[in-house]
């Protein structure tokens, strides 16, 4: 989404209003107008920018930039009967169709790596953590297939989104592309300049009614917040104190040779920081969206939506690389799964202890082991005392043996990226 | 979203958590132990409140309130298994998805006033505005058509919402129900709980996959931006100086009886103000989401979204009043578009006399008029001077003559109401 | 901040309205009329908040209310001259002084304990954590000392906060009160007004100007950035593999005893989540005033102020108790600075025996050291192997003699309390 | 807010680190290494770029590049010591201050231009328009003073941040710079290092309290707020309907000559619509910072400040021609005071005859004029018919009799202006 990408959606915006035209069946020497319009380009790019910020708007600048050395029958086409709105919210939505489809392609492998990584660990027991404290077990696998389910949700979001041309002239009418070419003739007019740039034909002018922008901020919105669930994860799980996670290559520290920084996911969680207020923008400047175009809540979309273009590209590239490279250290997963001497399966105690040895009987018990004692021996022992027989004590104090439905979770998150290929997605879409 | 209905979710949620054991089968006694819970109430709403600020979480103290004076049968299986953020989404869904619903039925009626109004001034052409000047001429009923196809949208992702259960026990495993009930009835018992309370069943659990809230709060978000353009126009329109719509019944001022201010317009816009900063709240929670259950991200949603809710409810509730109630004062809505002495359809004299006197002499006349000429007599007297025959200025001067496609743009909009009645919507959704 | 707050302020700022024509002479039976205005009240509070909800404004219906039992000599006094944002705004500035006092006050205990804290802690070396990975080592006192810091940043903000009163009339002219009062008196008015309130006199009328609104939410929102930090430090530490802090009483979990949840931390966290989104919407309020008294901006403010108000002073409370029971374990943060084996002296071994030994060989011991080896033999070996004598290797190697200028930072730290104590900022503020 | 100015601050940064290893003492070779200081320069700023996207941080390779044509005295003290981040951070001071200082140029061109407008049209009474209704008179002049009391205070708020240089080495406790130049030494190096820059010297390493950079998003967000103020006023004072004002060259629109946008406004808006959100990002980083340097908070700082710096820019300068050519068409304000047909004076007959004719008459009255009648006969027959002598009709009906303290009010705003001098404020700053 540098200036140049810009610059060039414009120049291609430029180009199939002229297109448009000739398709309809305006232009009466299509092939001298086609030939002299392929060959349309900016004379002076550092005039054009110059130009651009004293005028607060690229496109009238870019418009006498291209007549500069347009030949004689394309030149009356150019920007004909547009506003520069149209120019610019064309060229915004074709920056943010190209946009959707790199981070699409990322996601998708983000999910492949995902489904891999998920099955690979889907029953390897792990400490689940609630408000940063030993809970329950769980697996590393199930933790991996949630972030699948995020980044999956976050994909469809994207790949649902419509990118719309815009064409309404001055006023929203198109009173003067009537007023060129004729009532019929106009009426094609904005499916035709759609089709010439592969964006969806518009249902109307869109020039105040901006679901396009918002739609598209809160997917890209979505896609970083899946994003940032697995950076903080990883960040988290990578602490020094908890190792359980590393980035396949850490950034360095020259000074600190000793440093695994898990730069990916700090890089991720910065976009993810940022990507909610860029998209509140959007949202701003579309509740204060007034006439037939706004006075200043349209000027703040364009540098806003960019921005979080930027950060989506670059997040999801990054989030690829941090998957696929992540490596799991298991000795210190099973370290921190013992870190609290078994009491990771009290949960698991109270249930199924608490209606044979009674509620409180069960509380000291894990008292007892939260203050130092064998948990098995105390288990064992309380057992004795009541005269229960039959119980497994290995099998109730093993984590492995309390994971629930992980497993389950894991095959239907995975299935699930099965059924829903991204090439099923993009067909209904 | 009063903490009365908040409190009725939670509790509605706790009773349909024992539906589901006895839906999946684990509830030996059903009878005695479905009675009981439906006689499930709370014994000290204001002792509850105390002990839900204390604790940070309303829902442990609920269940100990409910515990007290809940029967023999059912008191075991209140809350069982479950953690309490199961209970409290669950409980969001069930509010978000109660405020949707009449959101839904408030935007159904502004869709039909719309309708409606913009048939009505389907042809009536206004000045359309542009950066706050008088750009071209636009319709009345195009202005209301582009509000239509605003609301409808935003009604669209507002239909489109899923709102599922959460049901997934402490670490998110379901390993407490599996110990309660079983591995086979565990698997069923998300579905059953979603059953219960005509929420969606979860996919998987979503305690740190945060789109169920995200996607509500951008759906509200986008709802309030499109009621938000409304009442900017309302609000511009109605300003003393412009005249051309007013609400039915304006707020009124004791001391100043001659105002008749746009009230609901007013109260909108705050919404449309806040919103996106609500909105972005969700995400930032969702982006920073971090184990399996988060360290402050979570408890940042509820009061966010609430809010959110209550401002959709208010602000489409008086949209619906403004909108059925709005008044189009043509006097006014004429006057302003002869308020510049006919250049507003300068444009249109640019595009069909540039080719014919040259556009540097078209330029002349504009400005001439500008200056306080007369534009009928101008242009009059240019195309006699060049001997151009034939031209019907009056026509060519006629703002209602410069609408280009307002009318076809106006049925269409209208037209697809009819085709995506809210009926048919609500059945694919 | 609860509505009765806000109800009780506003019943205040109508009380002060007529203390202040009594106090610049324009009342005649001054006994009759402020015994009576002593004795105003609401008549029906319910009743009230129905006609503000309807009405978009709790003012006026306020004022209605007020009249209703107003003794004769009172009540052709009450409200007049005023309009309702005058009314509001002063309200909002009492409740908004009112709650900095108390954050003030909690901050102020924050402080306390927070340098007693670091000075006992100032000598106790600990593991500096960048991009979460062990870097070098601090002391458990600078991390307060730096806590303390930020705090008290953040006080002096608060602390020099202006909350002007608000008094203008209809268009911000005075001039009702100048008919009312005559121009003498008229122009001491608001100084009278704010007198009686204890309020700043306003410099002009702000009804548009709404600094004193931002910038209370810039303070609060500083505030809430200091404490999330230390929440966030302390919900980092407190983690089960980390384990250095624990909150005084964490948050208990009935099914999982062994948690201790940092439950003040995490509450404190949400707020500092939350409170940008709120603090950014005064912003948002503030750029988009318009004419003498807005067209939604302000109606944005009063629920978005109240609420942050709200927010700091629950998570200033929950810091004062946080921090004065904090409690530190040193096994812990003993075992975990010698988690890397002696590495988190890395980079001193560079800087100091890099000139020595040479560049390469250093990272050659760390890589040694990184991949198991001793670092104390690995070290001793290479001195030896260069022929260096004289090198302390223990002190080298120790932890507590690389941490630098802590101490001194914290005496500083804890000095400029003793400087700057509360008494003498509220004195010059 | 450029890259090459960022990259400016960084290599000043990294040489001031030299010439503060200098002035405390530590650096032997004081002339060479000063010289070989002054000539440090990137040698390849492309190859930077590349490698500060790819490391997620300029400084390292910016280090590095210094190094390759670095002469020999200097080349062991560059960055010596320091951690990327007090290069960084302090490089954001530099680019900041640097800001500050232009917006503050700009703030007193546009305080100079207020106060003599606010002065020419001290008494030109206008309509006060309040929720976009007519309300009461004001004047243009008041309208203006108000503008310069919000830009005033923006201004002071601007002057007096504080931009402290960074300098604490890996861990914060400057450690690392102990170790080179020895306790006494290093405790002067902040302080040198600050002053070499012109910075403010640290209070104390603030890597993860982050005011400075909250304060100064603040004040920045501030000053936009305020222009947005004159911004609003001026788009809706220029509307065609309204035309009271007008910005001296107006955006043009070469299709439709006769429009004058108020390009200016229109872009401070766009302006003041982001820069909530991006002052809001900075608080949200603060909140969210952790250990001794963040683990993304920080790195979301970084574009986000230089963004809103260029807002702030940009804005300013906008708003200092916006000011000055601003222009008061005098017809169009007297027109539209009348528009209301006298009853812009309503609540002054409203209290003035309510106590003579009583309130209902008042009401009768301006309900009568409000449907068409003529005010003046309708208020002269009411007090004949009453028998009441002695008013002053003319007088009671003129709005420029109604404008209460405004002009006082202005006044004291160009009062306050020269009391308040620039050199003054920043004397004292």
């Amino acid at each position: 989404m540098s200036d140049a990408a810009v610059l060039s959606a414009l120049v291609l915006a430029e180009r199939a209003l002229i297109e448009a035209y000739i398709a309809v069946g305006a232009v009466k020497d299509v092939d001298a107008v086609r030939a002299e319009a392929d060959a349309l380009g900016v004379a002076d790019v550092h005039a054009l920018a110059l130009a651009a910020v004293a005028g607060g708007n690229p496109v009238i600048p870019l418009a006498n930039e291209l007549r500069i050395f347009a030949g004689p029958h394309v030149k009356p086409w150019i920007h004909r009967g547009a506003t520069s709105q149209d120019i610019l919210d064309t060229a915004l939505m074709l920056v943010a169709k190209d946009a959707a489809a790199h981070v699409l392609a990322s996601l998708d492998a983000v999910v492949g790596s995902l489904e891999h990584f998920a099955q690979e660990y889907r029953d390897v027991p792990a400490a689940a953590r609630t408000l940063t404290q030993h809970a329950v077990p769980t697996t590393v696998g199930l933790r991996a297939a949630n972030w699948l389910r995020a980044v999956r949700r976050a994909r469809a979001r994207l790949a649902a989104l419509e990118f719309p041309a815009q064409l309404g002239g001055a006023g929203g009418t198109l009173a003067s592309f009537v007023e060129v070419a004729g009532r019929a003739r106009a009426s094609e007019l904005p499916a035709a300049f759609a089709t010439a740039l592969g964006l969806a034909a518009p249902d109307g002018v869109w020039h105040v009614t901006r679901w396009p922008v918002t739609e598209a901020g809160d997917a890209f919105a979505q896609a970083l917040d899946a994003l940032g669930l697995i950076a903080a994860d990883v960040a988290t799980l990578s602490r020094t104190e908890i190792g359980e996670l590393a980035e396949g290559t850490g950034g360095g520290s020259s000074a600190m040779p000793q440093k695994q920084n898990p730069a990916r996911s700090v890089l991720i969680r910065s976009a993810a920081i940022r990507a909610p207020h860029l998209a509140a923008t959007l949202h701003s400047a579309a509740g204060l969206a007034v006439d037939e175009r706004p006075d200043g809540a349209w000027h703040a979309e364009w540098p806003t939506l960019r921005e979080l273009l930027r950060l989506a590209l670059g997040a999801s590239a990054h989030a690829v690389d941090l998957v696929s490279g992540l490596r799991v250290n298991r000795d210190a997963v099973e370290r921190n799964l013992a870190a609290t001497g078994g009491l990771i399966v009290a949960e698991r105690l109270s249930v199924a202890l608490g209606p044979v040895l009674g509620r409180d009987r069960v509380k000291d018990i894990v008292s007892a082991a939260g203050a130092g004692g064998d948990l098995r021996a105390l288990v064992a022992a309380a057992l004795a005392e009541a005269g229960v027989d039959g119980v497994d004590v290995d099998d109730l104090l093993d984590p492995a043996r309390y994971t629930g439905l992980a497993g389950a979770s894991v095959d239907r998150a995975t299935e699930d990226a099965a059924d829903h290929s991204p090439l099923t997605e993009e067909e209904s879409a």
